[in-house]
């Protein structure tokens, strides 16, 4: 773990994280990738998806708004990046709410190599055949274990899991990691859980292991929540206090500052 | 009318409301939204709008940016939604500025059982069969008695009316309620009349009535848009301070800042 | 060059932009537009270019996420355009990254009457022929002479070349005027030359000449960047004071702020 220096490096590399999402964060997510210090692209024809991937230091796939043509488009960069190395982080936004949606996003991670998949509690344990209420996209309510969830999701799908919740845990299968920053304004606003998703993927362009990118990217995203609820009067505010400190993240201060177990 | 008892309500029980807009405000409608308390989907795939409609309290549909794909999916939306009794509000964005969007928009309210049809002056009157002139979507000018207009359209199309403007009226065929809040900075940033619609169908989750949510809802966003114009510095922070403001809306004074007759 | 006069004639007259743009800054350009003093419209449907178009004083098409429907409404528009007189600017988004949109951009410009070409050194230069380093759509490194350049894309592709950068050239193949207005924090955020791009099709309703449109466009949204800049404690309090900007742009000191040469 080292997210200072992970995040020092981003900014000096600027890595290219290519995204396929959906349409209600897609201005939120590229924002948040800047501000964080790399750059980032939208793009889904799929007549430039090889040439597109071939440039990108990684791959953020998300379901929010999924049809047909953007799935195919999804699956197209995900082997595009798995031919040439290029991570992939997978949000399947809203499994378990809809068959449709399960169905996809047990697809992508039956045909991609998924380095990370980040979703909340209720999305993972979906994927894992756990049961779960998920209502829609932005709420879901799930049992007592999440380390557990994230080590049992990491060992099934073979993937590193980010379960993302009031505490997030990360696990690679046998280590398990708990986040603790974040503030609770995170959750008043849509799109937080995508950016958390695209943040994965602009330090899994930098980090040292999949493990460590999405154990860096939640504890510089949280401390940035953390950061952006001071001074918040409520979720407009807060929303654009979010950029401002993503990008006033600090490289030299950052590890002090992760709330990990 | 209890708007500050349905606010109360809306907050307690989350009410999922699936909405299928336009590509320039889902995000925004998205917000607001969550800033008032309710939870919102944002879906449009044929393959899952049953099963979505399905756990959905109200169906918000919005042609802003319509093509084949999308109005098929609003049908099938909506057809779902009449099926379980789950409220419609539709937004005829820009009917009267081309055919397609009039012809669709009928369309819609021929095929679906709408509840609750939420437009500017310009665009009920064409709906209504009444000469109007609508440039684009952002500006339109119609004859002088909105009252009667939103009657018209009430008994004409079989619906609620909502017909926004400096002044709001608001017709389920007989009653006419007139609701005179708001700001004039509401005009100055994109959306805000998606928002009020977005609105609307959370109000239609808990309100006693149609005609009650269709009030209750310009009552409560006309009150957020007079709280955001206190300290806007323009069209930017008034938009920061909306969603600041949605969420700020206190359910104990609400009803008495309401500006009705 | 009448920067001030031109904006003083747009709030008078609130011209119609129809916009064919890309998902992630819909909202964006739309309120960009909005706070400069016009009229946007999103509207994509083939169903309805010919009488969107009819009605506008200005089309903006840009291909930042491009596909196939979409570009096929971009032809469509752009001949309704051209059959009507009505004025095109086109930013050629990623030109230069993929080769599907290289190709798509000199699609347009060679089945298109093609008015004000605006975009970055990169994208310029991969459309007339000068080898260009551009990743993604957010950063592009060129070669020393962007007046040069701004000069023989005018002349090679029959366009008003509007190249932006930190300081941006525009041409009509013979004069050449450098504009030095703005502020680094515009490349801090998504969608600024989205944004710029929009303002062009703004003023190309009012101003003498498209030469003098894409002039006056750059000068006033370069203000506006410097003025957002002022106070901006980072991207995410830059964005909403950009807002806020061009809104408060006056007529009567614009011209005197212009740094051209």
């Amino acid at each position: 773990m080292r997210v200072g220096e992970s995040l020092r490096l981003m900014r000096e590399r600027r890595p290219l994280v290519h995204q396929i999402t959906n349409y209600v964060v897609m201005n939120e997510t590229a924002n948040a990738t800047l501000a964080l210090g790399a750059l980032p692209v939208m793009a889904h024809a799929p007549e430039e998806m090889e040439e597109m991937v071939a440039v990108a230091d990684a791959l953020v796939l998300n379901i929010g708004t999924l049809s047909t043509h953007w799935v195919e488009a999804m699956l197209a960069a995900g082997w595009a990046a798995n031919a040439r190395g290029v991570p992939v982080v997978l949000d399947p936004v809203g499994a378990g709410a809809t068959t449709y949606r399960t169905d996809t996003a047990r697809r992508i991670l039956d045909e991609v190599d998924v380095t990370v998949l980040r979703g909340n509690a209720g999305e993972i344990a979906t994927l894992v055949g756990v049961a779960a209420e998920v209502r829609g996209v932005e709420s879901a309510e799930v049992g007592a274990d999440p380390a557990g969830l994230a080590r049992e999701a990491a060992r099934s799908l073979g993937v590193v899991a980010s379960v993302t919740g009031p505490v997030d845990h990360v696990s690679d299968g046998e280590r398990v990691a708990a986040i603790a920053n974040g503030d609770p304004m995170l959750a008043t606003i849509t799109g937080t859980g995508c950016m958390s998703t695209a943040i994965t993927g602009c330090f899994l362009a930098v980090a040292g292991s999949p493990f460590d990118a999405a154990v860096e990217a939640l504890v510089a995203f949280g401390v940035a929540g953390e950061d952006a609820a001071k001074g918040a009067r409520g979720p407009g505010s807060f929303h654009v206090n979010l950029y401002d400190a993503l990008a006033a993240l600090d490289p030299a201060t950052l590890d002090s500052r992760a709330r990990l177990s």
